[in-house]
């Protein structure tokens, strides 16, 4: 029946009951026939109690301590799982990423896999035991320091684990049934994707998708890794994330996967940016000298006679700050003339691989946007997703007038604009 | 300055304030021009937290998965101290017990160390930072797992590091200024020993004394390296366990230490034993086979003519029910009459080096209880110690007062009968 990686989030395993519950899920599986190694993160909370620990602590601690300090909360998620499924009468031996062969580089915090060598997992599934896999951390390859992977962690873990295990998929438990094609709190019609493809998932993830982290969407389509999107609380089909979304009895794919919404940006216009050569570039120079991640940009034509234009774009509002900073301290510089902050927007994503050959998407999109009057702020486009900046006040209708529009309410049908172009 | 390594225990870093006031100590040892190796326990009651989580998943967990749970323990409090140094302006870096390299056997929860090899603690030291590693906790050998030491493990751990880095001296902070004359809590004159003998540590350990573990002691005594327990909220000298206890101006040593006690032993007597050869040895074979600790022994002589004698051994009161119930079990085989079990009982023990060679010493001793109007019901001896098992009630009174005859109260002077033997 092959091998399958599961990994459960902090939410699956958050008390004693609900581990005493995954353990059944898990032996469950391996009592069908399958090979099964598992990957849990921190139980709850633990994490954040951890991290308040250290500020009591010290208000800047180490990196190398913080990460050392975290690992600690898989460390007991982990065993303890193990004990619950032993309890179960199954054997389970849980490791630590660096026992499970997790080698990563060495920035703590935000480290990256360089290479996964699960010798000792493959040999307790040869054994048939469950192994049980600390997510989250690894072992520098230079330092032989315990690292942390940063956000989306544990589920990068699985996917990594599962390629180099060569499993048949990693099925992502969560709190939800699965990706949605927009997000159910906002659009209550909105309905379960049985299948995306790793490009779809990848421009959902980075449009405000919250359920998988882009990380490990990208590994799972470099080694071509079946992901199985699913919630831990029933036994439903999720949704699958696969190189090619058609199922072999349609006719067609899908145009539309869905509808993402970010909340999480701000827009930064630098107004009276003289229109020379090298100005946008000593503007974009100082804001990755400062670690400005930006999303969006636009710039306008030159008006007319002023030889001044405006320069907008869009970062993480968290970063909204030192943007301004950066940025005002080379204005004599520059000479631009302002700077305006706007962090009252929402971004809106229409995302899906068949746009890509269909027509009039584009129109269809900004067509119901019209006549659901938001007015559209910015607009960006990708070779599979539009997204606009639109009012943060407008978002809930945004999404529902689009999401309406392609048809994508459960029980309704697509109605695309004929045309050309997108 | 030398090489210093300093053992806190769980109640000096029960929380943020007292691991900041321990980093200040570890820092102001290291600016006084002294290396510093660290080793901590859990955070206070972190490890009793740690257990009753387990049981809340299984009745009765793996060792090896519980363990893995316990030694999160420690991996919390070492980073938070690092953590706290380092906001002080040092560099500390925390190692678990494998970084470390504490080697053990793979007896889960109770693994013995095979061998320490300090490499990145060196390394660390090198580098002028402070090591702050995990104490009760190893790697086996043979299987990589990660094992834990059991009762009094951070000490032994601590002495076994300051033995592999050919420390000076191997500090063990506690909640106690030393190791005392009695118990203070039962005996309040009593006075702290400024020196004590491994041997005599080793004799006050075995019969109740709880500061130091006799782990620690065996092995900081074959590696003949001084320990100096003392006091984590004061700077006074504690107590130094030493080779020899003699201090350089002393004309003699001391020829008492201290009087011990102990409240966990139970007595049981195998009443009506046949008195032939082999009944003793089926007796013990039997307690050794359910894995029973014994303490002392006695067997009366047999009473005339009814060719039976009564067998009396002290067990530890945890102990108690399995000693009976496998001696039920072979009852009938062996044809003893009856069992007597009795846990009200104390042992109570008079401990010094000097007594070797200070005729006189159990003369006083059996005086002194027979005074205070104690009853002595069982005795046992060794080169350095007298112990006798009385009624727990009478525990205060028969320490308090051979403590008294031994001129150990605080400001008094000892007086031993003359006369020959012990």
């Amino acid at each position: 029946m092959g091998l399958v990686v599961q990994k459960y989030g902090g939410s699956s395993v958050a008390d004693a009951a609900s581990i005493r519950r995954v353990a059944r899920r898990i032996v469950d599986t391996f009592n069908a026939g399958s090979q099964v190694a598992v990957v849990v993160s921190a139980m709850g909370d633990t994490t954040d109690e951890l991290i308040d620990l250290a500020q009591q602590v010290s208000p800047k601690p180490p990196a190398r301590e913080l990460d050392m300090l975290l690992t600690a909360g898989e460390r007991m998620s982990m065993a303890l799982l193990a004990m619950a499924i032993s309890d179960l009468g199954c054997e389970a031996r849980s490791f630590t990423g660096s026992q499970a062969g997790v080698i990563t580089d060495s920035a703590h915090g935000r480290a990256r896999i360089i290479d996964v060598t699960p010798g000792r997992i493959q040999a307790a599934l040869g054994d048939g035991a469950i192994p049980i896999v600390a997510g989250f951390q690894g072992v520098s390859q230079d330092t032989k320091d315990i690292t942390t992977l940063g956000r989306g962690g544990s589920d990068t873990t699985a996917v990594a684990l599962a390629a180099a295990l060569q499993a048949d998929v990693c099925e992502i438990y969560t709190d939800v049934d699965g990706i949605y094609s927009a997000d159910p709190r906002i659009v209550p019609a909105a309905r379960k994707l049985d299948r995306v493809t790793y490009e779809e998932m990848l421009e959902l993830a980075a449009s405000g998708a919250k359920v998988l982290h882009l990380r490990c969407v990208e590994y799972a389509r470099r080694f071509n890794l079946p992901i199985h999107v699913r919630s831990s609380f029933s036994t439903n089909e999720g949704t699958w994330v696969v190189s090619d979304a058609r199922d072999e009895d349609d006719v067609e794919q899908p145009i539309i996967s869905g509808v993402a919404h970010d909340l999480n940006d701000a827009k930064v216009t630098v107004v009276g940016v003289p229109d020379r050569p090298g100005e946008a570039a000593a503007i974009f120079g100082t804001l990755a000298d400062a670690g400005i991640n930006l999303d969006m940009i636009v710039q306008n034509v030159s008006v007319a006679d002023t030889g001044l234009t405006d320069v907008t774009f869009t970062c993480p509002r968290g970063d909204g700050e030192r943007a301004l900073s950066a940025l005002r301290a080379v204005q004599a510089t520059i000479g631009f003339a302002d700077l305006r902050y706007d962090d009252a927007i929402a971004k809106v994503s229409l995302v899906g691989a068949g746009m890509r050959s269909h027509p009039g998407v584009s129109a269809t999109f900004f067509r119901a946007l019209a006549d659901a009057g938001v007015n559209v702020e910015m607009i960006s486009t990708s070779e599979i997703r539009i997204s606009v900046v639109t009012r943060e006040s407008q978002v809930t209708r945004a999404v529902g007038a689009v999401h309406t529009a392609f048809g994508l309410d459960s029980g309704s049908e697509a109605v695309v604009y004929g045309g050309t172009g997108r």
